[in-house]
């Protein structure tokens, strides 16, 4: 393995591309290969199997393409998928759920810890077992918020309906006494002032795109990957399986940065 | 083609349920088989060429059961494939858009009629070229509501956020003076009240459902393919292409009947 070969990123659409935003931040040298499987999104409805599929065919891509490791930027595909995936490819992959897992229970004093993220991430109780294998005590309680992704993709970031479904949603998690709140679904981010303003400012927000770009930079920088600093700038690639246009004016906001080319790949 | 085959629907997902329980309503004789493509829900977002190879698919399926004609129950599956499905396949091919279209010109005394659809549909200009093959003077605005169909999915046909979201999508179709409006999506008429309510009580909406399931009982009986008046209960057959359970629990909404089993079946 080179530690100039690419970090290969990929979720169901544009959402891991707050997982890339960190990237960026934190290991600024590093070339990034980002798959969008915007042809089959969303995958939190899909089943275990069909999402776990999808998985492997993308994580072959980028293997073939050469990446050092891989970043299952996806809360649905880390809780279906990782454990297959490690057990199938020899290189590095990194979910971001045990991440945001390790600083929830950093975070959390009551060890009441709250988890919101889509039907199939919370379906599959990957976080509770996460959880669980660091602190065995901790009273964890998700929820799905399937409105949450849809509002973030119409760019409704700040209308009064938001406020009324965070309202609805995190109600629940406010009043049992969670003092943490692990946003376990790669969209939330964007909405950390709607989810601030609903749970008040003693429920602190767990950010897992930030949390598994400091798992990424703590892997490289252990087996010796990371890229040397550079003069020149990193190089960043991005591919959609569908729709590459709206791929890349959403995807902007997410990145917090401007896209110049998409490539179309149909897998599967 | 015989009388007694079943009729052949198909949607991306469960939507195209409001059209199975208007055929159940008027042509109760019949047979029906219904695919719902969850696996890959929704087409929506999708790219033209990505949603007509789907669609081709699922008609070969149908054609392949024996189905006497096909309903293409699914907006934007009717706006990106329908002339391709009936360039390709020999069986009669019904689409959801030219009877809403017929409908809208119909209702429409200011020929200011109003469309509100899921994006691609809006963008394929479908209903605009259906209602101006109709009427050439019609001014059409179409709006793309991306949120309905989730907060549909959800469940929350009342809940105040809709009616916001509702408010925010139709004052502007309101305030240019239409006096009817197509509702462009399956899943529409589960927000019937929520949109009469943002309308005001002189716009007439439009369910293409309804529509639909009348063009299909006009296009049999021209045919002579109308099922026999008979004893026993027709036989409705339900397949879904991922999570089967999910399709039960809320396509029941959508049908208004109990659905007692869900087959599996992965296409592509």
């Amino acid at each position: 393995m080179q530690s100039d070969a690419p970090i290969g990123v990929f979720d169901s659409g544009i959402g891991g591309l707050t997982v890339v935003r960190e990237l960026m931040r934190q290991l600024p040298d590093e070339d990034i290969i980002y798959f969008g499987d915007t042809a089959r999104v969303p995958y939190g409805p899909k089943s275990p199997e069909t999402v776990t599929r999808y998985a492997h065919e993308i994580t072959s891509f980028l293997r073939d393409q050469g990446v050092k490791n891989v970043v299952v930027a996806c809360n649905t595909a880390t809780a279906h998928a990782l454990d297959s995936l490690r057990a199938h490819f020899d290189i590095p992959i990194t979910g971001v759920i045990e991440p945001g897992a390790r600083a929830a229970v950093r975070a959390s004093a009551s060890r009441r810890i709250g988890v919101v993220g889509t039907q199939g991430t919370v379906s599959s109780g990957a976080y509770e077992r996460a959880i669980h294998a660091l602190d065995e005590e901790a009273e964890v309680t998700a929820r799905a918020c399937p409105l949450f992704v849809p509002f973030v993709e119409e760019g409704w970031l700040d209308h009064p309906a938001i406020n009324l479904v965070a309202q609805d949603y995190l109600a629940p998690l406010r009043d049992i006494g969670i003092d943490a709140l692990v946003l376990g679904c790669t969209h939330y981010p964007l909405l950390k002032p709607v989810i601030a303003r609903a749970l008040g400012p003693d429920i602190k927000l767990i950010d897992s795109a930030e949390e598994t770009a400091g798992e990424v930079a703590r892997l490289l920088t252990e087996r010796g990957l990371r890229h040397a600093p550079r003069e020149d700038r990193s190089h960043l690639r991005f591919i959609a399986s569908d729709v590459p246009e709206q791929f890349r004016k959403v995807g902007e906001r997410f990145l917090g940065a401007a896209i110049d080319h998409v490539e179309t790949l149909t897998l599967g």
